[in-house]
């Protein structure tokens, strides 16, 4: 071979598209976990888990190795995940969910665009990728900011509005070992999730799951009751078209919950044009606009809503993930 | 907003996510000509060509715009591609080829691990997203150092193996105004694409077009007659498995054309270890042994299988694509 390697540059998109890849294949072989702890793993480990042949197995094992997404250990059938995996579960994220979980958006990129009414009502996102792709993203993203966030009230009582599979509120119990949460979300399987999370966690005494909608909060807001933190984690862009019930929502928020609670919502801006943010803020910004008719509001605008609710002190910063902001409102 | 964008490093993951989900709409909706080409487009140019309201197609362009891949001329309402698109569209490739050409072979790898004969033949690729993300990965990754590799042969008679299309003997021909090609591609549908391609370009009448497998060469290489240049691009790998006929359709490569002609195949090595390679040849390798059962030779296995079919003198260099080897024979 003629070429001297080492005249050439990095090959930056080829080495994130493959990654990305393998991690979504691991993903769909349900092993992630097995490259989210610190204790080896074997082929035989991959076979029992995916019920597959182990020279099957061992290929994928060795092209995660050749990959360096994995090392092994000495010369033993033990294998761990590379020392940067998380760093390559957050980049993977972006792809995946640019380009998987978004698949239905850019596959019928022309029938959204001649008539998206009638194309949202036809396809839709796998809610399996859109919540996996988000994790990812999150890990690095917006998760570390929010949580050090709400630790830092020292809250009793945490209510996270569109909880998901509960993942939040479950590391919080386990940090605040004297709070309790509450998870509200419009989800069942989430809502079941949550729980089944909560169990394995030793927190289910400790968390209330509530399968309700937000605008419901209006009418009953029991839930929210005595909380000292409000969470919302992109669920606000949902409701935020609708001024009304919005406005509706943040009142309940402020004034049922305790003395100097905070209200912590993590969402997005539209078109943020930073350098580091342009290219996937304007992704973000589009898809949500083009198919699924969420219309972002400006940061002056998310703080103007806060304001109007009755919101004193209302602080925003930007999350890591380009476009992401956290908004603080209390007083 | 209390964070200084300036002392955060760059996400290079969510750009390069962001720039292929953006150009991965642009071909859906068929207006990758436009920026492809130096000549300025407006919005009423993309609702032509899309047949879709204006009003969408201007979200859509503001997007392009937002996201820093076509910018405005002065204040007009003409945009034209950025500066780097030929850049972001070679990134892109591997992005897409990765997370969406090879789609049915991560969303079902586990059937594929368990039983790859059978899930092969349940699934395939969508062989037009193979063709658009090779293409945008060959733009750079592999293209320029063939294309410049046959014209520094100066051919008068190019055979193409696996031509597709048919862009490269276009291009060739265009390139070399006395030479005549020969296209020979197993489907009809690429060889008519092909001969769409030559009429287009004005060189139909040094094009022959052939609808042929590589392996029938064997039994009548009439399209090979003469050639100076026999060229195969990703397809020898598809033949190698079976080394009988592999050698066949060298030797017919070797004995029925030009005396002195060169036979350069680009295709692929398995797991290339170097630090610029390993990931993506690692998730090419994967695939293309577990999903498509081609198991690649290396490259002493490739070069001794050329000499043993009679070429003296073997040469092989890399491409920039990683894991992509160019071999050229002659003698």
């Amino acid at each position: 071979m003629s070429v001297n390697d080492s005249t050439r540059v990095g090959e930056t998109a080829a080495d994130l598209a493959a990654v990305a890849a393998l991690l979504e294949v691991a993903e769909e072989l349900g092993i992630s976990p097995l490259l989210d702890r610190p204790e080896p793993f074997t082929v035989e480990d991959v076979a029992e888990a995916t019920a597959a042949p182990q020279r099957n197995c061992a290929e994928f094992v060795r092209a995660l190795e050749a990959a360096g997404l994995v090392d092994r250990i000495d010369d033993s059938p033990r294998f761990r995940p590379c020392a940067g995996m998380a760093d390559r579960r957050y980049e993977s994220g972006y792809l995946s969910w640019a380009m998987n979980a978004n698949r239905p958006y850019i596959e019928h990129a022309l029938e959204f665009l001649r008539d998206p009414e009638a194309a949202g009502e036809k396809y839709d996102r796998d809610g399996r990728w859109v919540a996996v792709s988000s994790r990812w993203v999150g890990s690095q993203g917006f998760y570390p900011h929010a949580f050090s966030q709400i630790v830092d009230a020292r809250p009793a009582k945490v209510a996270d509005l569109g909880a998901g599979a509960g993942g939040l509120l479950v590391h919080l119990l386990r940090t605040l070992p004297d709070a309790t949460g509450t998870a509200i979300d419009m989800s069942a399987a989430a809502c079941a999730e949550a729980r089944r999370a909560a169990e394995r966690a030793g927190v289910a005494d400790r968390l209330d799951v509530v399968n309700r909608s937000i605008e419901s909060l209006v009418a009953d807001p029991a839930p929210l009751r005595d909380a000292d933190v409000v969470h919302a984690g992109f669920v606000m862009h949902d409701v935020v078209s609708d001024p009304g019930t919005f406005l509706a929502v943040l009142r309940t928020c402020r004034e049922v919950t305790a003395e100097g609670c905070r209200l912590i919502v993590t969402d997005a801006v539209p078109y943020a044009a930073t350098a580091r943010e342009r290219a996937f803020s304007s992704l973000f910004t589009y898809l949500h606009a083009s198919s699924m008719d969420i219309r972002l509001p400006a940061e002056e605008e998310w703080t103007d809503l806060f304001r109007r609710a009755g919101y004193t002190d209302v602080r925003c910063t930007a999350h890591r993930m380009p476009t992401g902001r956290m908004f603080v409102a209390s007083g």
